[in-house]
C-alpha cells in the first residue's frame, strides 16, 4: 500500500494534463481553425476548462497527497520525488491564490486583451490605458498574495524563469544593453552592408510550404507526433509528447520569414517531443523553464538557421523548391541576407544583433511599473525615449510602440526577460555542445542535424522538469547565466559579416 | 432570491455544455487533424473530459436545484420550465447509471473499438465477437439500470428516440420493408435504367470543394459560424451556435457523392446553427430527437439534393466548376444520375429506395440480440440471409457486411432505427412544407432556398429539445409518425425516374 498516494497522485495529475490539453486545442483551434462568430463562446470555454483545471489542482485531497508524499514515510525513488518536488512547488504556488482571484484576474485580462486589440487597431494608447492600469494592480495584488523577498517583480518572475532573480537579471542585462547596442551601432554604420536584390522576386506560399515542411523533417521534427498550418501568430503547442504542433506565417516577398519562423517553433517543437515517456501527463514532462524553452528554438532558428554550413546545404536544395533563384547566388549570399542588421520597431520582426535590446528595454518598463517607479500612463513617451536611446530610432505611434505585444494585455509581466535569457541561455549551450561535438558544423553543412538534436535530447529536453534553469545551465557549462558567450557569437559572426 | 437556483442551474449547465464542447473539439480534431501518434493520448483525454462532464452533471447539488425547481415553489416562465423538463429528464436517467459502470462502459467501448478497427481490416468478425458480447452484456446492464417497460431495447431507445416505444417502431416498419422492398425488386428490373457513362472523366478535387461549399453558403449555412473540412467518415459537429462544423469527403471519379454528403452534413449543421441564442449553452440546444436530426440531413440531401428542379437550377453552374461537362448533358440527366438505384453491400453508399432495408435489418438484428433472441455469434449468417431477403444480394465477407458499421463498437444500440425514422419524418414534414409554400419548386429552381430554410427555422430548428420528436411531428402534421408518406414520396418519383 505504501505507493498508494503516488499512484492516485499521478492518476490526478494525468486528469490534469488532460484537461490541460483540452483547453490547448481549445486555443490552438481558437488560432488556427475557428469561425469568427465563435470568439465569445470560446472565450467561455476556454475559462471554464482552466478553471476547472486550477481547481482540480488546487483540491485539498492534492494538498494531502503531496503531504504524505513528502513527509518521508514513503521511499521515493529519485524521478517520483522529482515528480512530487516539482507538483508540490507548483501547488503551493497555486493555492496562494483563491479562487476568487483567479476569476477576477482571468475575466480582467480577457476584458484588456479585447481592449488591447481595439487599442492596436486604433493606434491609441489611452484606450488600452484604464485595462493595464486595473490588471498592474491585480499584478501587485498576485505578487503579494504569492509572496517575495526583495522585489515583487521576483514573484511573477518565478512563474517564467523560476529562481531566477531579479538581482542577477540586472547585473546581466546591465553588462549586455550596452554592449549590444554599441555593436548595433558600428554594425548600422559599416561599409558592407549585404545585397539583398536577390531575393525581389515572387516566393509561391505552397512552395515555402514544402520547403518548411523539408528542413523540420530534416531537423527531427516527427510529423506524425505533430503537424504544421497557418496562423497570424506563429506558436507551438503540445497536447502530449506525441502531439506536438507548430504553426508558421508566409512573407510572398521573403521566404526567410517562413524558415525562421519554422525552424523556432521546431526548436520549441523538439524540446515538446523528447521529454520521456514515463513523464507523459506530468509536470515533470514540461519545459525547465521558459527561459531555457526559447533557448531551444533560438538555437535552432539562428545559430543554426542563419549560419553558413546550414546554407551551404540548402542553397542547392533551394532551387528544388525555387527553380528561378539564379545560379549565381551563392549560399554566402543567402547566409548574408539572412543576417542582415536594422534596427526596427517590432520585437517579433528584429533581427539577432537587436532582438534582446527589445526585451530589455520592456523588462525594464514592467519592473518600473511593479516597483511603482513609474505609472502606466507614461509608457507610450518611455517607450519612445527607450526606442531612440538603445536603437536609435523614432516611435512613430502607439500600434507599432508599446502596443505591439500582446503579453501585458493578459496579464504577463515577468515573461519577457524570458526571450534574452534564451539568446544568452542557447549561446553558453553552444559553446559546449560544439566542444563535445568537434565536426558540429561539418555535419550541418551536409545536413546531418541529428548529432545536434541527440545531444540536446541527452543535455536539455529527457530532463523536463528535474532542473531549473540555472541548475541546467550549471550542469551543461559549469558555470552561471551570463551574457560573454552570447556576446563573443554576436561579434564574431557579425564582425566578420560586416567587416567591423 | 426566487431565481436563485435557475440562476445557478444556468450556471452549471452553461460548464458543462463548455466541457463538452471541449470534449467534442477533441474529437473533431482527432477525425480532421490529429497526427497518428497521438492516437492514444487523445483516448485518455477524451475520456477524462467526459467523465468529468458526467460527473458534474450527475452531482447532487444538480439534483437539488432540479428538486427545488420542480417542486412548484418558483412559478417558471414557459422556456425556464422546459429547460428543468429537459434537464431532469437527463438527469434521472444519467443518474441511474453508477460511475462505475460508466467507466466500465467507456473503456470496453475503447477496447471494441480497436478491435473493430482491426477486425474490419482483416475482414474477421470472430476477432470482434468477444468484445461485441461483452457490449451487448453491458448494454442489457444498462437497460436494466436505466429501466423500462415492455423490451429492455426501450430503455436504449430512449437515448436516441426518446417516447419512441419498440412497438410503434415495428408496426412502422412491417409495413415499410416488403412495400420498400418491392419497389426495389421493380426498379431493379425496369427496362429504362439511367445513362450515366458522361460522368466518367476527371473531378478535379480542388473544383468539388468549390462546388460543395458554394451550395452549402446557398442553402443558409453560415460560413462565418462554421467550417468545411475532410475526413474519412463525414460528420457534423457543434462547439455552440456559432461553431457548427462540417466535413465531406470525395470521390475523384463522382462530384456526386460529394454534394451528397456536404448536403446531408449541411442539413444537420442547418439544424444546429438555427437554435435560439436564449438556449446557448443549455440542453435545450440539441435537436429533438436523432430521428429529427436525420430528417433534416436527410431533406436536404435527399428531397432537395437529388430533385430536378434542384439540378435545374445547378446544371449550369456545373460548367462554372467543371467547364468540360458537355452542353448536351440535362438538368434530367444529372437528376437520373443522382437518382440511380441499385441495391448494394454498404449502407452509407447505398441510394434513397435501398436504405431503409439496411437500417431495418440492423435493428431487427440488435433488438434480437437485446431480447436474448439471437447471440452474437450468429451475427453474419443473419446478416447474410437479411441482405439476400430484403436486397436480393450475397454478402462476400463480414467488412462488407456486419463489420461494415461503427455503431455497435461504440456500444450503441438502439441508433439505427433514427436513420430510417429521419426518412419518414423528412417526408412527413415535407408533404405539410409544399402545402405551406405551394411555389417551393419554383424556389429551388430558381436556387432560392430561404423559404425552406426559413420554415424550417420556425417549425423544427428554433424549438431545440422542446417537444419531443413525436410532439413536433404532431404539431406539424396532425399525425402519427408513419411511413406512408415517405413510400408515397419514393413512388412517385421513382416511379416516373424508371417508368414503373
Amino acid at each position: 500500500m505504501s505507493d498508494a498516494p503516488l499512484g492516485r497522485l499521478r492518476e490526478r495529475l494525468g486528469e490534469i494534463a488532460d484537461l490541460r490539453a483540452a483547453a490547448d486545442l481549445l486555443h490552438w483551434d481558437q488560432e488556427v481553425n475557428m469561425p469568427p462568430k465563435a470568439a465569445a463562446g470560446r472565450g467561455r470555454q476556454l475559462a471554464t476548462v482552466a478553471a476547472l483545471a486550477h481547481r482540480m489542482f488546487t483540491d485539498a485531497e492534492m494538498g494531502e497527497f503531496l503531504k504524505e508524499l513528502q513527509d518521508g514515510a514513503h521511499a521515493l525513488a529519485p524521478d517520483d520525488a522529482a515528480l512530487v518536488n516539482v507538483t508540490a512547488y507548483d501547488y503551493v504556488r497555486a493555492t496562494k491564490l483563491p479562487e476568487t482571484f483567479v476569476h477576477t484576474f482571468a475575466e480582467e485580462t480577457s476584458k484588456a486583451y479585447e481592449a488591447w486589440v481595439k487599442a492596436r487597431e486604433i493606434s491609441s494608447f489611452p484606450a488600452f490605458q484604464p485595462h493595464l492600469e486595473t490588471l498592474l494592480e491585480l499584478l501587485k495584488k498576485k505578487a503579494d498574495l504569492l509572496g517575495y523577498e526583495g522585489s515583487p517583480y521576483n514573484a511573477l518572475l518565478d512563474e517564467y524563469e523560476r529562481g531566477m532573480r531579479i538581482e542577477q537579471l540586472e547585473a546581466i542585462f546591465a553588462e549586455l544593453a550596452p554592449k549590444q547596442a554599441a555593436l548595433v551601432e558600428r554594425l548600422v554604420n559599416a561599409t558592407h552592408p549585404p545585397d539583398t536584390t536577390w531575393t525581389r522576386r515572387d516566393w509561391p506560399e505552397s512552395r515555402q510550404w514544402d520547403l518548411t515542411v523539408r528542413i523540420l523533417s530534416d531537423m527531427g521534427y516527427d510529423f506524425e507526433a505533430g503537424r504544421q498550418d497557418k496562423s497570424v501568430h506563429p506558436f507551438t503547442t503540445s497536447f502530449g509528447l506525441h502531439d506536438v504542433r507548430v504553426t508558421t506565417r508566409f512573407d510572398a516577398k521573403d521566404p526567410f520569414s517562413a524558415v525562421s519562423s519554422s525552424m523556432h517553433e521546431g526548436g520549441h517543437a523538439l524540446y515538446d517531443q523528447g521529454f520521456q515517456e514515463q513523464d507523459a501527463r506530468t509536470p515533470l514532462a514540461e519545459g525547465a523553464s521558459v527561459g531555457i524553452h526559447e533557448s531551444q528554438s533560438r538555437m535552432w532558428e539562428n545559430m543554426i538557421g542563419r549560419s553558413l554550413p546550414f546554407w551551404k546545404h540548402y542553397r542547392p536544395l533551394l532551387n528544388e523548391f525555387f527553380p528561378d533563384v539564379p545560379p549565381h547566388v551563392s549560399a554566402e549570399d543567402v547566409y548574408r541576407t539572412v543576417n542582415c542588421v536594422k534596427p526596427s520597431l517590432i520585437r517579433v520582426e528584429a533581427d539577432e544583433c537587436t532582438y534582446n535590446l527589445h526585451v530589455i528595454m520592456r523588462f525594464e518598463i514592467e519592473l518600473a511599473l511593479i516597483e511603482e517607479r513609474m505609472v502606466v500612463a507614461e509608457i507610450p513617451e518611455v517607450w519612445s525615449a527607450k526606442m531612440k536611446e538603445y536603437l536609435g530610432i523614432a516611435v512613430p505611434n502607439d500600434a507599432q510602440g508599446c502596443l505591439q505585444d500582446i503579453h501585458w494585455s493578459l496579464g504577463s509581466m515577468g515573461y519577457f526577460p524570458s526571450y534574452a535569457l534564451g539568446n544568452l541561455y542557447a549561446a553558453q549551450i553552444f559553446e559546449r555542445i560544439l566542444e563535445d561535438i568537434p565536426d558540429l558544423w561539418g555535419r550541418i553543412e551536409s545536413g546531418r542535424f541529428y548529432p545536434l538534436l541527440h545531444w540536446l535530447r541527452e543535455h536539455v529536453h529527457r530532463h523536463g522538469r528535474r532542473k531549473l534553469a540555472t541548475e541546467m545551465i550549471r550542469d551543461i557549462t559549469g558555470a552561471e547565466p551570463m551574457c560573454a558567450p552570447y556576446l563573443r557569437y554576436l561579434e564574431t559572426k557579425y564582425g566578420e559579416l560586416y567587416g567591423v
